[in-house]
């Protein structure tokens, strides 16, 4: 039994936690929280122990009348992996997590060089084992690799081009913006999602262009790669159809946008409508020569749930990539070929 | 003196109704129009005479007790050149056009084969010199061509990419969506514009995606070019600063987004915040190998107006263009190099 302790409570920890407890083999310890909000009490109503990660947090969680488990070194004194998830607190935090001699699994917002491995599990699960820290990347950057690390092994890539339409904002932060332009993210060139993809593929020739567009529903990647040799059509399907974690979806089924995509996980009862995969539109994938161009959506709330799941048992060691992926998948309903 | 006619009174024949009443060498006979509502009450404010079309048309100004002009053929009976600007019924007019003797120029929602050619003024002014009809390309075609007919000019242009991120509707128009999505438009690829390009280009290799998000404020094009040769980014910049009816902006001038370029055009006094030029992001010009890329914002309402009226003198003769889009450009206030 791996025990788990999560810090911070947002986005990412949310689901994290959740997905923590559907594994038969990983124990969640409790949570650390800042604020006794809605989202604390419904943590508690699963059970779920919320830790306070300061003192000024135990206070407010005193004031509300809500019961707490806690500090962060009691949390850590009972786990033996934390997932931290805070808006990119990962610096700061990463010695208090060594001082308890604890292993750790940091977000995308921190910097490669904070654990030195930046994590996708199907690129490269087996060099986490046994290290004290990894990286799993953004969202982005694990759909790019995903897709990426799918068509270099299937086809080779020479080189690799995309334009990032992201979204504004998520669907529960009203303080962001725009609402009626497209911003440069930023207006020079290039986006840092191609570097940070080569944190994890580092001989791939990635540039990327980011807008941020107002909307909430998935990023929206248009992809154009080089191959090796010329495949056809039906040959790059087929290799994305037996890669994990990719979902092929088609116009005339009735999928015209990303919010369509929202819809279908939201009609097919997924916790919070997440998708976890990267979510290619089948009539997108075209050849042009030997450049493959295509669409792929990326739910930025979710797509990295599954791989923090598998980074935990990636650096406890003593479990294959396909073995964790097939485990995590089974148990967030995710298809899984082979 | 030109005697222009103008067939539709929205969002192009507006536009072109105030451009060639600028023009010292035109004169408006007048614009038709279906429905007597707030636009044709300004136009006639304007002292603009007002035609209807059909008889539907001339009840409903009758009805509204709002004057008429009378119906298109007595318009078409009082002009050398009639303008299109009707929403894709080129093809039904152009008849009635030829049966009354004349010249018409029709926009870029028809197809190229109504007049087989297709104009953007700096690329192909020359061959419209006196055809009966020529079509100019929409707005994303008009801006690209300006681009790739720089580039190509002053280092050659092997291969041309572009994703364009599409406004998803009007300033006015209220009951285009959507409002929280991200739309593949189309989902399958290329998109049209590619080979719209190269209705105007017919050798260049040019592919396009499109999306479709939710705002009003301009269209936003991430291009890729691969150039001839290496030019350094300074000589790129230099090409583009002296294109004609190309805008060079900065992020830290305050231009964040597309928003902050129809800010500018407010700020700056153009009729209706209009953007007659291609507007590139001087930061986002970035050279890769011998590839450049970059963004351009494309204003939908507006940057097809000085097109328009080179086109009309290009059907009648007697103009070189640089003479022509020297002129145009003078009386819409748009910076004109050399």
């Amino acid at each position: 039994m791996i025990r788990v302790g999560i810090n911070g409570y947002g986005t990412i920890g949310r689901r994290v936690a959740d997905a923590v407890m559907l594994q038969d083999d990983m124990v969640l310890v409790g949570v650390t929280k800042m604020k006794p909000d809605y989202r604390a009490a419904i943590a508690a109503q699963k059970g779920i122990p919320v830790y306070t990660p300061n003192a000024e947090a135990a206070a407010a969680f005193e004031k509300a009348r809500m019961a707490h488990a806690g500090d962060l070194s009691k949390l850590l004194s009972e786990v033996d992996v934390v997932v931290d998830a805070t808006p990119e607190l990962g610096a700061e935090y990463k010695p208090v997590f060594a001082k308890h001699g604890r292993k750790a699994i940091f977000q995308g917002g921190e910097e490669h060089e904070l654990t030195g491995l930046s994590f996708v599990s199907q690129v490269n699960f087996d060099a986490a084992k046994g290290r004290d820290a990894v990286r799993v990347v953004s969202c982005n950057t694990t759909a790019l690799c995903r897709l990426l690390g799918s068509l270099r092994q299937g086809f080779g890539v020479s080189k690799a081009r995309a334009v990032l339409a992201r979204r504004a904002a998520d669907p529960d932060e009203i303080s962001k913006g725009p609402i009626d332009a497209i911003v440069l993210d930023p207006s020079s060139l290039p986006s840092h999602h191609g570097p940070d993809v080569q944190s994890v593929m580092p001989d791939l020739d990635i540039t990327t262009m980011a807008i941020k567009v107002p909307e909430t529903h998935m990023h929206l990647h248009s992809v154009i790669a080089t191959l090796g040799g010329k495949p056809t059509r039906e040959q790059v399907l087929e290799q994305l159809q037996r890669t994990p974690r990719m979902m092929l979806v088609e116009g005339k089924a009735g999928f015209k946008s990303t919010a369509q995509v929202i819809d279908w996980a939201r009609e097919v009862g997924r916790p919070r409508n997440d998708v976890y995969e990267a979510v290619i539109w089948r009539e997108s994938v075209t050849m042009v020569g030997n450049e493959v161009y295509m669409f792929m959506g990326v739910h930025q709330e979710a797509i990295v749930t599954p791989e923090n799941v598998d980074a935990i048992r990636a650096v406890c060691g003593g479990y294959s990539a396909g073995d964790s992926m097939r485990t995590t998948d089974a148990t967030l309903g995710i298809r899984h070929p082979a």
